[in-house]
C-alpha cells in the first residue's frame, strides 16, 4: 500500500542546470523512521524512472525490521525526482506564466537538477551528512553524481545495477521509447491523458529491457492446457503492463525523465568519468545482477573498477535488470552488512 | 546490390494451414549457381522477417567463391516469404475477391504455410532431396519446421541463431513491435503508407533486440568532438533505420509475418518440440552468438541438445545477434568444411 509523500513548497525559483527558472517549485518526498540526535543516520535512497517517494512500496522488504533500510536504526528519505508524475514539479504541474500545466513544454533538465533538488530537500530536513546514499537503476545515475558533487559527505556508497555515463545502448533504449509515443499523434495534444497508446508501447519496450530472455521464458510460457487459439501469454502480459503504467503515470512526464537520463554523465565538467570516480573517498559497493540486459555485469564491473576501493558483488537472478526488486534477500545478506559494516 | 526476383505465378488457390485460402499466389524467389545433372547440389536458404530471396545481397560474402553457399559448386535458392514486401503474395498485393489490396485483411499464415510455399517452389524447380537447408534467425524457423516435416529430404541441416519454437521473450518482442505500429493511428487505413511512424518505432525495438548493449556501446559511442547539445549518436541511429526501414518495406507485411513468428512450434501436432526434434536424422550444426539476446546461447545449446547427433558451435561476436550477418568469416570457417564435409 503507497502512502501519501510530505510535500515542500519551496520559496524561490528553481534554477536548471540550462539557466531556465521552474517559478514555483515543489518537492515530494517520503521519510521512515527518525533522525537521531547526531544528524548521523540518515540513508539516502535515490528512485528510478516511473517509481516514486515511497521506496517501502516499489521496494519490496528492504524498508522494515532487520533489512538494510531498518527504519528501527536509520533515517531513510526518498525524493521524488523532478519530471516525475508523483508530486515533485513536473509537467502536469501548472506553468505561473501561462497558468495552464507545462506538458510539453516544460524545460528540459538533468540528472544535476535531481541532484540539486536533494539537496535542498536535506537543509530543509536539517541533513547534513548522510550515512548511505543509494540508488539503483537510474537512482544510482543521481547517486553518482551526487557523490562525484560532494564525495565527503557521504560515509557509503551503494550503487545497484546503474552506471556512471547513460551509455549507446541505453541511450537508443530511451530513443526507441520517445520514438514509440511520438508515433502516437496525440502526444502534444494539451491533456493529461495524451499519447496513452504511445506510452503503453514505450512502457512494453521498457519491460523487454527490464526483464530480458530468462525473466520472459521463465514466468511468461503458455499454459499448456491453454484453448488453442488463445493469445500468447507473453502479449497479453505486455498489453496488460502498458496498460496498467498508462493508468498511474502520463507521456509528458515519461518523455521529460528519459531526455534527462540520457543526460547524465558524471565526466561532464570534472575532467571525465574516470577523473570524476576517481576522487570518491567513501567505502562503496557495487551490485550487478547476472542476467542484467540494460547495465550488464561486464558494465558494472568495470564502473566498480573506477571507483577507488569499491567492492563489486553480483546478485544470481534469472529476473534482469528487476533483480534488484525482486532479489531483496540477496541484497539485504549484502546490504545489511555493508551499510552497518 | 540487389537484383529483381523471379516470380513464379500459382495456378491454383494456395491453402493457408487455417483452411484460409489465397486465390491468386505467386512467390518470388532467386537462384544462384546451376542444378547439375544428378540435382544434388541444392542448397536452401530461408530468409528473416524483412530480407528478401535475394541472399548475395543481404547476406555478404556467403553467395562467393569459396564461402559456404559458392555458386560455383552449389544450386543455392533462396524464397520470399508469404507476406512480404518482397514480391510472394502479402499484404500489399490485389485481393482478387474485392479488387483492392488486402492490407489489414491479409489473412494470418504460419510458419507451415511459408513452408508449403517453398515446397511448392521446388517442385516448380524440379528439385527433389536437398543438400542443405540453411535458416538463420527467423529463417532458421522455417528450416526446423521443414526438416521435421520431411526429415528425409535434406543431406545437411544448418541453423544459425533462431529456435525451435517462439519464446514468451520472442513473442513479447513481436508483441511490443505490434502495439508501436498499432499505437499509429493510421494503421488500418488503406494505403501502402500507413504507420509509418509506427513501424519506424517498431523497426528501433526491432534493433534493439539485434544488437544488444554491446553492439551499441562499441558502434554508437557519441564522437568525443561532437558540439554541446548536439543529438546522441545512437538517438540518430534509431530514427535513421527506422526511417530506412519505412522507405523499404510496408506496415502491414512487418505485422503479418510477426504475427506468423508467434505461431512457431515445430512440435504442435508432433508429440512436442523434443518429440519432433528427436526425428530428425541428417549431419546438423546450431551455430549460436556469443552476444546474441534474442536466441542465447543457452538457448541455442538447449536447441542443439534435441537434435540427434547436432554439433554445437558458437560464433565470438560483439554485435549481438546481428553477428550472423557481420561474422562471415567465422561462418564460412564453420560451415564451407559442414556443407562439403
Amino acid at each position: 500500500m503507497s502512502s501519501e509523500p510530505v510535500i515542500l513548497r519551496l520559496h524561490e525559483p528553481f534554477t536548471l542546470e540550462s539557466g531556465e527558472k521552474l517559478q514555483e517549485f515543489c518537492i515530494a518526498y517520503h521519510t521512515y523512521g527518525r533522525l537521531n540526535e547526531r544528524r548521523d543516520n540518515v540513508v539516502w535512497v535515490c528512485h528510478a524512472l516511473t517509481a516514486n517517494s515511497d521506496v517501502a512500496d516499489w521496494w519490496p522488504h528492504t524498508v522494515e525490521e532487520g533489512a538494510f533500510l531498518d527504519p528501527e536504526k536509520w533515517y531513510v528519505v526518498c525524493a521524488n525526482i523532478i519530471g516525475s508524475h508523483y508530486g515533485t514539479t513536473g509537467p502536469l504541474h501548472i506553468n505561473p506564466e501561462t497558468g495552464t500545466p507545462y506538458y510539453a513544454a516544460f524545460p528540459a533538465f538533468t540528472i544535476r537538477d535531481m541532484v540539486e533538488a536533494h539537496r535542498l530537500l536535506a537543509r530543509e530536513l536539517g541533513i547534513e551528512g548522510i550515512h548511505a546514499l543509494v540508488g539503483s537503476s537510474v537512482g544510482g545515475f543521481q547517486a553518482i553524481e551526487w557523490a562525484a558533487l560532494e564525495p565527503d559527505r557521504f560515509g557509503r556508497l551503494i550503487l545497484i545495477a546503474t552506471d556512471a555515463k547513460a551509455s549507446p545502448w541505453t541511450i537508443a533504449i530511451d530513443e526507441t521509447q520517445r520514438m514509440a509515443i511520438l508515433s502516437d499523434p496525440t502526444y502534444g495534444q494539451e491533456r493529461p491523458d495524451a499519447a496513452e497508446a504511445g506510452l503503453a508501447a514505450a512502457r512494453a519496450i521498457g519491460l523487454l529491457t527490464y526483464r530480458g530472455p530468462e525473466g520472459y521464458n521463465l514466468s511468461q510460457q503458455d499454459r499448456p492446457d491453454a484453448p488453442a487459439g488463445s493469445p500468447h501469454r507473453a502479449c497479453t502480459y505486455q498489453r496488460y503492463q502498458g496498460e496498467k503504467l498508462v493508468r498511474r503515470y502520463n507521456a509528458y512526464s515519461y518523455v521529460a525523465i528519459l531526455d534527462a537520463f540520457d543526460t547524465h554523465d558524471t565526466g561532464r565538467g570534472r575532467g571525465g568519468v574516470e577523473a570524476a570516480l576517481g576522487r570518491l573517498s567513501c567505502p562503496a559497493i557495487v551490485i550487478g545482477i547476472t542476467t542484467d540486459i540494460i547495465f550488464t555485469p561486464a558494465e558494472m564491473r568495470r564502473l566498480a573498477a573506477m571507483i577507488p576501493g569499491a567492492v563489486y558483488r553480483e546478485i544470481e537472478s534469472p529476473f534482469g535488470h528487476d533483480g534488484f526488486l525482486v532479489e531483496h534477500r540477496q541484497l539485504n545478506e549484502l546490504l545489511v552488512p555493508f551499510i552497518n559494516g
